[in-house]
Protein backbone atom coordinates (compact mmCIF):
# COMPACT_ATOMS: atom_id res chain seq x y z
CA UNK A 1 0.00 0.00 0.00
CA UNK A 2 1.53 3.39 -0.81
CA UNK A 3 2.96 5.20 2.11
CA UNK A 4 1.25 8.24 3.82
CA UNK A 5 3.67 10.69 1.64
CA UNK A 6 2.59 9.39 -1.42
CA UNK A 7 -1.19 9.40 -0.43
CA UNK A 8 -3.30 8.48 -3.62
CA UNK A 9 -5.64 11.09 -3.32
CA UNK A 10 -3.00 13.73 -3.63
CA UNK A 11 -2.41 12.91 -7.62
CA UNK A 12 -4.66 15.52 -9.38
CA UNK A 13 -7.03 14.88 -12.02
CA UNK A 14 -5.68 16.14 -15.33
CA UNK A 15 -7.36 14.68 -17.65
CA UNK A 16 -11.46 14.50 -18.20
CA UNK A 17 -12.49 10.60 -18.55
CA UNK A 18 -15.21 8.83 -16.83
CA UNK A 19 -13.44 6.95 -13.68
CA UNK A 20 -16.71 4.64 -12.38
CA UNK A 21 -16.06 1.17 -14.03
CA UNK A 22 -19.97 0.16 -14.22
CA UNK A 23 -20.39 3.56 -15.98
CA UNK A 24 -17.57 2.70 -18.35
CA UNK A 25 -19.17 -0.79 -19.07
CA UNK A 26 -22.97 1.18 -19.62
CA UNK A 27 -21.56 3.43 -21.64
CA UNK A 28 -19.07 0.96 -23.87
CA UNK A 29 -22.07 -1.68 -24.19
CA UNK A 30 -24.24 1.35 -25.48
CA UNK A 31 -22.00 2.90 -28.20
CA UNK A 32 -21.42 -1.02 -29.68
CA UNK A 33 -25.53 -1.20 -29.25
CA UNK A 34 -26.31 1.69 -31.18
CA UNK A 35 -23.20 1.89 -33.93
CA UNK A 36 -23.11 -2.42 -34.97
CA UNK A 37 -24.53 -4.48 -36.65
CA UNK A 38 -26.77 -7.50 -35.04
CA UNK A 39 -30.44 -7.92 -36.12
CA UNK A 40 -28.48 -10.83 -38.54
CA UNK A 41 -28.20 -12.72 -35.24
CA UNK A 42 -30.22 -14.75 -33.28
CA UNK A 43 -31.62 -12.90 -30.48
CA UNK A 44 -29.60 -15.03 -27.55
CA UNK A 45 -26.16 -13.87 -29.61
CA UNK A 46 -26.43 -10.33 -29.40
CA UNK A 47 -25.21 -10.15 -26.09
CA UNK A 48 -22.59 -12.12 -26.89
CA UNK A 49 -21.82 -10.27 -29.96
CA UNK A 50 -21.30 -7.29 -28.12
CA UNK A 51 -19.06 -8.75 -25.49
CA UNK A 52 -17.17 -9.79 -27.94
CA UNK A 53 -16.46 -6.70 -29.81
CA UNK A 54 -15.89 -5.02 -26.63
CA UNK A 55 -12.80 -7.44 -26.42
CA UNK A 56 -11.91 -6.33 -29.95
CA UNK A 57 -12.63 -2.99 -30.10
CA UNK A 58 -13.90 -2.89 -33.69
CA UNK A 59 -17.55 -2.68 -34.10
CA UNK A 60 -17.70 -4.36 -37.51
CA UNK A 61 -16.37 -7.50 -35.67
CA UNK A 62 -20.45 -9.15 -35.67
CA UNK A 63 -20.53 -8.92 -39.80
CA UNK A 64 -18.24 -11.60 -39.71
CA UNK A 65 -19.11 -14.06 -36.76
CA UNK A 66 -20.23 -17.31 -37.81
CA UNK A 67 -22.36 -19.70 -36.00
CA UNK A 68 -25.04 -22.61 -35.20
CA UNK A 69 -28.43 -21.28 -34.69
CA UNK A 70 -28.53 -23.67 -31.68
CA UNK A 71 -25.29 -22.68 -29.59
CA UNK A 72 -26.19 -20.04 -27.64
CA UNK A 73 -28.40 -22.00 -25.98
CA UNK A 74 -26.45 -25.19 -25.79
CA UNK A 75 -23.48 -23.35 -24.10
CA UNK A 76 -25.46 -21.68 -22.22
CA UNK A 77 -27.45 -25.22 -20.64
CA UNK A 78 -23.76 -26.36 -20.62
CA UNK A 79 -22.42 -24.05 -18.11
CA UNK A 80 -25.73 -24.15 -16.25
CA UNK A 81 -24.94 -27.80 -15.66
CA UNK A 82 -20.97 -27.94 -14.35
CA UNK A 83 -19.40 -28.38 -17.86
CA UNK A 84 -15.59 -27.03 -17.37
CA UNK A 85 -14.49 -24.59 -19.72
CA UNK A 86 -11.68 -25.56 -22.46
CA UNK A 87 -8.95 -23.06 -23.42
CA UNK A 88 -6.30 -23.29 -25.43
CA UNK A 89 -3.96 -20.40 -24.39
CA UNK A 90 -3.65 -18.99 -20.59
CA UNK A 91 -4.29 -15.85 -21.63
CA UNK A 92 -8.11 -17.12 -22.56
CA UNK A 93 -8.59 -19.06 -19.26
CA UNK A 94 -7.37 -15.77 -17.29
CA UNK A 95 -9.76 -14.01 -19.40
CA UNK A 96 -12.59 -15.88 -18.33
CA UNK A 97 -14.24 -14.35 -15.33
CA UNK A 98 -14.85 -16.25 -12.43
CA UNK A 99 -17.50 -14.66 -10.98
CA UNK A 100 -19.91 -14.93 -13.87
CA UNK A 101 -19.76 -18.55 -13.83
CA UNK A 102 -22.85 -20.06 -12.71
CA UNK A 103 -21.55 -23.46 -11.38
CA UNK A 104 -18.14 -22.46 -9.97
CA UNK A 105 -16.94 -24.33 -13.80
CA UNK A 106 -13.61 -25.47 -14.11
CA UNK A 107 -11.36 -23.46 -16.42
CA UNK A 108 -9.26 -26.10 -17.80
CA UNK A 109 -5.91 -25.03 -19.77
CA UNK A 110 -3.30 -28.45 -20.65
CA UNK A 111 -0.79 -26.50 -22.90
CA UNK A 112 1.51 -26.14 -19.59
CA UNK A 113 1.61 -29.67 -18.84
CA UNK A 114 4.77 -31.03 -18.29
CA UNK A 115 4.07 -33.93 -20.53
CA UNK A 116 3.18 -31.67 -24.01
CA UNK A 117 6.51 -30.52 -25.59
CA UNK A 118 7.19 -34.53 -25.93
CA UNK A 119 3.33 -35.49 -26.92
CA UNK A 120 3.91 -32.11 -29.41
CA UNK A 121 7.09 -33.88 -30.52
CA UNK A 122 5.74 -37.29 -30.25
CA UNK A 123 2.65 -36.37 -32.65
CA UNK A 124 4.16 -33.85 -35.03
CA UNK A 125 2.57 -31.22 -34.20
CA UNK A 126 2.02 -27.83 -32.45
CA UNK A 127 1.95 -28.00 -28.54
CA UNK A 128 -1.05 -26.15 -28.55
CA UNK A 129 -2.62 -28.83 -30.59
CA UNK A 130 -1.01 -32.00 -28.44
CA UNK A 131 -2.03 -30.32 -25.07
CA UNK A 132 -5.87 -31.22 -26.49
CA UNK A 133 -5.16 -34.91 -26.35
CA UNK A 134 -4.94 -34.31 -22.74
CA UNK A 135 -8.70 -33.04 -23.11
CA UNK A 136 -10.26 -36.47 -23.65
CA UNK A 137 -11.56 -36.97 -20.07
CA UNK A 138 -13.09 -33.38 -20.26
CA UNK A 139 -14.36 -33.26 -23.37
CA UNK A 140 -18.11 -34.54 -23.69
CA UNK A 141 -20.36 -31.78 -22.86
CA UNK A 142 -17.37 -29.14 -22.30
CA UNK A 143 -17.21 -25.76 -23.59
CA UNK A 144 -14.09 -25.42 -25.55
CA UNK A 145 -12.47 -21.78 -25.88
CA UNK A 146 -10.45 -21.41 -28.46
CA UNK A 147 -8.22 -17.98 -28.70
CA UNK A 148 -5.03 -18.85 -29.95
CA UNK A 149 -4.04 -21.62 -32.19
CA UNK A 150 -5.32 -22.44 -35.45
CA UNK A 151 -3.14 -26.15 -35.05
CA UNK A 152 -5.73 -26.44 -32.21
CA UNK A 153 -9.38 -26.64 -33.69
CA UNK A 154 -8.04 -28.57 -36.25
CA UNK A 155 -6.60 -31.03 -33.47
CA UNK A 156 -10.25 -30.81 -31.99
CA UNK A 157 -12.25 -31.29 -35.24
CA UNK A 158 -9.56 -34.54 -36.14
CA UNK A 159 -10.47 -35.71 -32.53
CA UNK A 160 -14.03 -35.68 -33.02
CA UNK A 161 -13.98 -36.97 -36.71
CA UNK A 162 -12.20 -39.77 -34.88
CA UNK A 163 -14.97 -40.82 -32.33
CA UNK A 164 -13.57 -38.48 -29.06
CA UNK A 165 -16.72 -37.56 -27.18
CA UNK A 166 -18.79 -34.40 -28.06
CA UNK A 167 -18.25 -31.08 -26.46
CA UNK A 168 -21.53 -29.36 -26.08
CA UNK A 169 -20.15 -25.59 -28.29
CA UNK A 170 -17.13 -24.96 -29.97
CA UNK A 171 -16.04 -20.96 -29.30
CA UNK A 172 -13.38 -20.66 -32.39
CA UNK A 173 -11.31 -17.66 -32.01
CA UNK A 174 -7.85 -18.54 -33.27
CA UNK A 175 -5.97 -15.75 -34.83
CA UNK A 176 -3.57 -15.29 -37.42
CA UNK A 177 -2.27 -15.67 -41.03
CA UNK A 178 -1.58 -19.58 -41.26
CA UNK A 179 -4.69 -21.88 -40.94
CA UNK A 180 -6.95 -19.61 -38.96
CA UNK A 181 -9.32 -18.47 -41.73
CA UNK A 182 -9.08 -21.81 -42.69
CA UNK A 183 -9.78 -23.95 -39.50
CA UNK A 184 -12.72 -21.54 -38.73
CA UNK A 185 -14.66 -22.08 -41.87
CA UNK A 186 -14.05 -26.38 -41.17
CA UNK A 187 -15.44 -25.86 -37.66
CA UNK A 188 -18.35 -24.00 -39.76
CA UNK A 189 -18.13 -26.47 -42.22
CA UNK A 190 -18.23 -29.32 -39.95
CA UNK A 191 -20.69 -32.75 -40.58
CA UNK A 192 -21.02 -33.70 -37.01
CA UNK A 193 -24.04 -31.26 -35.89
CA UNK A 194 -21.28 -29.41 -33.89
CA UNK A 195 -22.69 -26.03 -31.94
CA UNK A 196 -20.18 -23.40 -32.79
CA UNK A 197 -19.37 -19.71 -32.38
CA UNK A 198 -16.59 -18.13 -34.35
CA UNK A 199 -14.98 -15.27 -36.09
CA UNK A 200 -14.39 -15.58 -39.79
CA UNK A 201 -10.53 -14.84 -41.34
CA UNK A 202 -7.66 -13.96 -39.92
CA UNK A 203 -8.77 -11.82 -36.63
CA UNK A 204 -9.79 -13.46 -33.31
CA UNK A 205 -8.04 -13.73 -29.93
CA UNK A 206 -8.17 -14.49 -26.59
CA UNK A 207 -9.69 -11.85 -25.57
CA UNK A 208 -12.70 -12.39 -27.90
CA UNK A 209 -12.62 -16.09 -26.81
CA UNK A 210 -13.18 -15.34 -23.26
CA UNK A 211 -15.89 -12.28 -23.87
CA UNK A 212 -17.63 -15.31 -25.55
CA UNK A 213 -17.22 -17.28 -22.64
CA UNK A 214 -18.38 -14.32 -20.58
CA UNK A 215 -21.31 -13.41 -22.32
CA UNK A 216 -22.79 -16.79 -21.85
CA UNK A 217 -21.99 -17.67 -18.74
CA UNK A 218 -24.18 -14.89 -17.49
CA UNK A 219 -27.39 -12.47 -18.42
CA UNK A 220 -25.49 -9.61 -16.63
CA UNK A 221 -24.19 -7.16 -18.72
CA UNK B 1 -1.35 -38.62 -20.40
CA UNK B 2 -4.00 -40.77 -23.35
CA UNK B 3 -4.57 -44.13 -22.55
CA UNK B 4 -3.02 -46.84 -25.05
CA UNK B 5 -6.47 -47.26 -26.76
CA UNK B 6 -6.60 -44.11 -27.72
CA UNK B 7 -2.75 -43.32 -28.65
CA UNK B 8 -2.57 -40.09 -30.67
CA UNK B 9 -0.77 -41.14 -33.62
CA UNK B 10 -4.44 -43.38 -34.49
CA UNK B 11 -6.01 -39.77 -34.62
CA UNK B 12 -5.83 -39.54 -38.59
CA UNK B 13 -4.96 -36.41 -40.62
CA UNK B 14 -8.58 -35.11 -41.67
CA UNK B 15 -7.47 -31.44 -42.82
CA UNK B 16 -3.95 -30.51 -44.82
CA UNK B 17 -2.76 -27.91 -42.81
CA UNK B 18 1.07 -26.97 -41.01
CA UNK B 19 1.63 -28.91 -37.64
CA UNK B 20 4.90 -27.28 -37.09
CA UNK B 21 5.20 -24.24 -35.18
CA UNK B 22 8.14 -22.92 -36.48
CA UNK B 23 7.34 -23.34 -39.79
CA UNK B 24 3.63 -21.57 -38.76
CA UNK B 25 5.62 -18.74 -37.42
CA UNK B 26 7.73 -17.94 -39.98
CA UNK B 27 5.14 -18.17 -42.59
CA UNK B 28 3.34 -15.85 -40.75
CA UNK B 29 5.70 -13.21 -40.54
CA UNK B 30 6.78 -13.46 -43.94
CA UNK B 31 2.93 -13.18 -45.26
CA UNK B 32 2.76 -9.54 -42.71
CA UNK B 33 6.00 -8.54 -44.03
CA UNK B 34 4.51 -9.05 -47.30
CA UNK B 35 1.33 -7.09 -46.74
CA UNK B 36 1.55 -4.82 -44.27
CA UNK B 37 3.03 -1.14 -44.28
CA UNK B 38 6.06 -1.26 -42.41
CA UNK B 39 8.51 1.39 -44.08
CA UNK B 40 6.55 4.65 -42.39
CA UNK B 41 8.23 3.41 -38.88
CA UNK B 42 11.71 3.22 -37.21
CA UNK B 43 13.55 0.42 -38.29
CA UNK B 44 13.99 -0.96 -34.66
CA UNK B 45 10.25 -1.03 -34.45
CA UNK B 46 9.42 -3.09 -37.37
CA UNK B 47 9.50 -6.00 -35.76
CA UNK B 48 7.50 -5.35 -33.52
CA UNK B 49 4.90 -3.81 -35.82
CA UNK B 50 5.02 -7.44 -37.55
CA UNK B 51 4.42 -9.06 -33.61
CA UNK B 52 1.16 -6.79 -33.15
CA UNK B 53 0.37 -7.46 -36.23
CA UNK B 54 0.34 -11.20 -35.33
CA UNK B 55 -1.40 -10.88 -32.48
CA UNK B 56 -4.29 -9.08 -33.76
CA UNK B 57 -4.92 -10.92 -37.08
CA UNK B 58 -5.06 -7.36 -38.66
CA UNK B 59 -2.13 -5.83 -41.31
CA UNK B 60 -3.31 -2.53 -41.50
CA UNK B 61 -2.51 -2.47 -37.36
CA UNK B 62 0.67 -0.78 -38.34
CA UNK B 63 -1.39 2.62 -40.03
CA UNK B 64 -2.15 2.83 -36.73
CA UNK B 65 0.86 3.06 -34.52
CA UNK B 66 1.50 6.09 -32.63
CA UNK B 67 5.38 6.03 -31.23
CA UNK B 68 8.30 8.16 -30.05
CA UNK B 69 11.43 7.53 -31.79
CA UNK B 70 13.35 6.31 -28.95
CA UNK B 71 11.27 3.78 -27.32
CA UNK B 72 12.96 1.15 -29.29
CA UNK B 73 16.08 1.87 -27.81
CA UNK B 74 14.90 2.93 -24.45
CA UNK B 75 12.37 -0.26 -23.82
CA UNK B 76 15.59 -2.64 -25.06
CA UNK B 77 17.45 -1.20 -23.07
CA UNK B 78 15.58 -1.19 -20.01
CA UNK B 79 14.77 -4.87 -20.50
CA UNK B 80 18.26 -5.93 -20.62
CA UNK B 81 19.46 -3.78 -17.52
CA UNK B 82 16.77 -6.16 -15.54
CA UNK B 83 13.53 -3.96 -15.39
CA UNK B 84 10.13 -5.29 -14.59
CA UNK B 85 7.61 -5.01 -16.53
CA UNK B 86 4.39 -4.14 -15.09
CA UNK B 87 0.96 -5.17 -16.68
CA UNK B 88 -2.62 -3.87 -15.97
CA UNK B 89 -4.29 -7.42 -16.39
CA UNK B 90 -3.68 -10.60 -15.76
CA UNK B 91 -3.87 -11.35 -19.28
CA UNK B 92 -0.83 -9.33 -20.30
CA UNK B 93 1.05 -11.08 -17.82
CA UNK B 94 0.09 -14.44 -19.13
CA UNK B 95 0.92 -13.48 -22.44
CA UNK B 96 4.60 -12.76 -21.90
CA UNK B 97 7.11 -15.38 -23.00
CA UNK B 98 9.01 -15.37 -19.70
CA UNK B 99 11.99 -17.75 -22.37
CA UNK B 100 12.33 -14.27 -24.49
CA UNK B 101 13.28 -11.87 -21.56
CA UNK B 102 16.56 -11.10 -21.21
CA UNK B 103 17.34 -10.88 -17.69
CA UNK B 104 14.81 -13.01 -16.46
CA UNK B 105 12.83 -9.98 -15.93
CA UNK B 106 9.78 -9.91 -13.16
CA UNK B 107 6.58 -9.67 -14.77
CA UNK B 108 4.65 -7.51 -12.24
CA UNK B 109 0.45 -7.30 -12.52
CA UNK B 110 -0.93 -5.66 -8.75
CA UNK B 111 -4.52 -5.86 -10.08
CA UNK B 112 -5.67 -8.97 -7.79
CA UNK B 113 -3.87 -7.21 -5.00
CA UNK B 114 -6.14 -7.74 -1.98
CA UNK B 115 -5.88 -4.09 -1.39
CA UNK B 116 -6.94 -2.63 -4.82
CA UNK B 117 -10.78 -3.14 -4.50
CA UNK B 118 -10.85 -0.73 -1.02
CA UNK B 119 -8.29 1.42 -2.92
CA UNK B 120 -10.44 1.51 -5.91
CA UNK B 121 -13.20 2.86 -4.10
CA UNK B 122 -11.18 5.40 -1.70
CA UNK B 123 -9.40 7.09 -4.72
CA UNK B 124 -13.39 6.77 -6.87
CA UNK B 125 -11.93 5.38 -9.98
CA UNK B 126 -11.71 1.77 -11.25
CA UNK B 127 -9.40 -1.14 -9.82
CA UNK B 128 -7.09 -1.59 -12.77
CA UNK B 129 -6.69 2.29 -12.35
CA UNK B 130 -5.94 1.76 -8.31
CA UNK B 131 -3.87 -1.28 -8.94
CA UNK B 132 -1.22 1.67 -10.13
CA UNK B 133 -0.81 3.01 -6.65
CA UNK B 134 0.99 -0.07 -6.02
CA UNK B 135 3.47 -0.59 -8.83
CA UNK B 136 5.39 3.45 -7.53
CA UNK B 137 8.11 1.04 -5.62
CA UNK B 138 8.66 -0.54 -9.04
CA UNK B 139 7.98 2.34 -11.43
CA UNK B 140 11.40 4.26 -12.12
CA UNK B 141 13.07 2.48 -15.39
CA UNK B 142 10.36 0.01 -15.87
CA UNK B 143 8.74 -1.22 -18.79
CA UNK B 144 4.93 -0.19 -18.69
CA UNK B 145 2.87 -2.65 -20.86
CA UNK B 146 -0.88 -1.16 -20.79
CA UNK B 147 -3.60 -4.06 -22.56
CA UNK B 148 -7.21 -3.51 -21.38
CA UNK B 149 -7.97 -0.59 -19.49
CA UNK B 150 -7.84 3.24 -20.62
CA UNK B 151 -8.26 4.34 -16.83
CA UNK B 152 -4.86 2.81 -16.22
CA UNK B 153 -3.26 4.39 -19.05
CA UNK B 154 -4.80 8.07 -17.52
CA UNK B 155 -3.89 7.25 -14.08
CA UNK B 156 -0.56 6.52 -15.40
CA UNK B 157 0.11 9.97 -17.04
CA UNK B 158 -1.44 11.84 -14.23
CA UNK B 159 0.96 10.13 -11.73
CA UNK B 160 3.72 10.88 -13.34
CA UNK B 161 2.36 14.48 -13.69
CA UNK B 162 2.60 14.95 -9.76
CA UNK B 163 5.96 13.41 -9.75
CA UNK B 164 6.03 9.87 -9.50
CA UNK B 165 9.14 8.19 -11.09
CA UNK B 166 9.10 7.37 -15.11
CA UNK B 167 8.95 4.62 -16.72
CA UNK B 168 11.28 3.55 -19.40
CA UNK B 169 8.92 3.16 -21.69
CA UNK B 170 4.64 2.98 -21.83
CA UNK B 171 3.34 0.19 -24.50
CA UNK B 172 -0.35 1.94 -24.44
CA UNK B 173 -2.77 -0.67 -25.59
CA UNK B 174 -6.07 -0.38 -23.88
CA UNK B 175 -8.60 -1.34 -25.85
CA UNK B 176 -12.10 -0.15 -26.40
CA UNK B 177 -15.46 2.26 -26.40
CA UNK B 178 -14.94 4.63 -23.74
CA UNK B 179 -11.48 6.75 -22.63
CA UNK B 180 -9.29 4.14 -25.18
CA UNK B 181 -8.16 6.40 -27.79
CA UNK B 182 -8.12 9.72 -25.68
CA UNK B 183 -5.89 8.36 -23.06
CA UNK B 184 -3.66 6.76 -26.24
CA UNK B 185 -3.93 10.39 -27.57
CA UNK B 186 -2.92 11.87 -24.32
CA UNK B 187 -0.15 9.39 -23.93
CA UNK B 188 1.17 10.45 -27.40
CA UNK B 189 1.08 14.44 -26.06
CA UNK B 190 2.76 13.57 -23.01
CA UNK B 191 4.76 16.66 -22.12
CA UNK B 192 7.48 14.64 -20.29
CA UNK B 193 9.07 12.94 -22.66
CA UNK B 194 8.07 9.60 -22.10
CA UNK B 195 9.55 6.60 -24.82
CA UNK B 196 5.98 5.24 -26.22
CA UNK B 197 4.54 2.91 -28.05
CA UNK B 198 0.67 3.09 -29.21
CA UNK B 199 -1.81 1.85 -31.28
CA UNK B 200 -4.69 4.36 -31.96
CA UNK B 201 -8.53 4.67 -31.58
CA UNK B 202 -10.48 1.98 -29.91
CA UNK B 203 -8.20 -1.21 -31.05
CA UNK B 204 -5.87 -2.48 -28.66
CA UNK B 205 -6.13 -5.56 -26.39
CA UNK B 206 -3.89 -7.57 -24.07
CA UNK B 207 -2.55 -9.78 -26.94
CA UNK B 208 -1.38 -5.98 -28.75
CA UNK B 209 0.52 -5.49 -25.61
CA UNK B 210 2.36 -8.92 -24.75
CA UNK B 211 3.07 -9.14 -28.19
CA UNK B 212 4.81 -5.69 -27.90
CA UNK B 213 6.96 -6.67 -25.25
CA UNK B 214 7.80 -9.93 -26.92
CA UNK B 215 9.66 -8.58 -29.75
CA UNK B 216 10.96 -5.86 -27.76
CA UNK B 217 12.57 -8.59 -25.09
CA UNK B 218 14.35 -10.14 -28.00
CA UNK B 219 15.58 -10.10 -31.39
CA UNK B 220 14.77 -13.53 -32.50
CA UNK B 221 11.97 -13.79 -34.56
Amino acid sequence: MPSPESRPEETPHRYDYIRDGAAIYARSFAIIRAEARLDHLPEDLRAVAVRIIHAAGLVETSDHLLFSADVGASARAALRAGAPILCDAQMVAHGVTRARLPANNAVICTLTDPGVPALAQELGTTRSAAALELWRPHLGGAVVAIGNAPTALFQLLEMIAAGAPRPAAILGFPVGFVGAAESKDALAANPWGLPYLAVAGRRGGSAMAAAAVNALASDRE
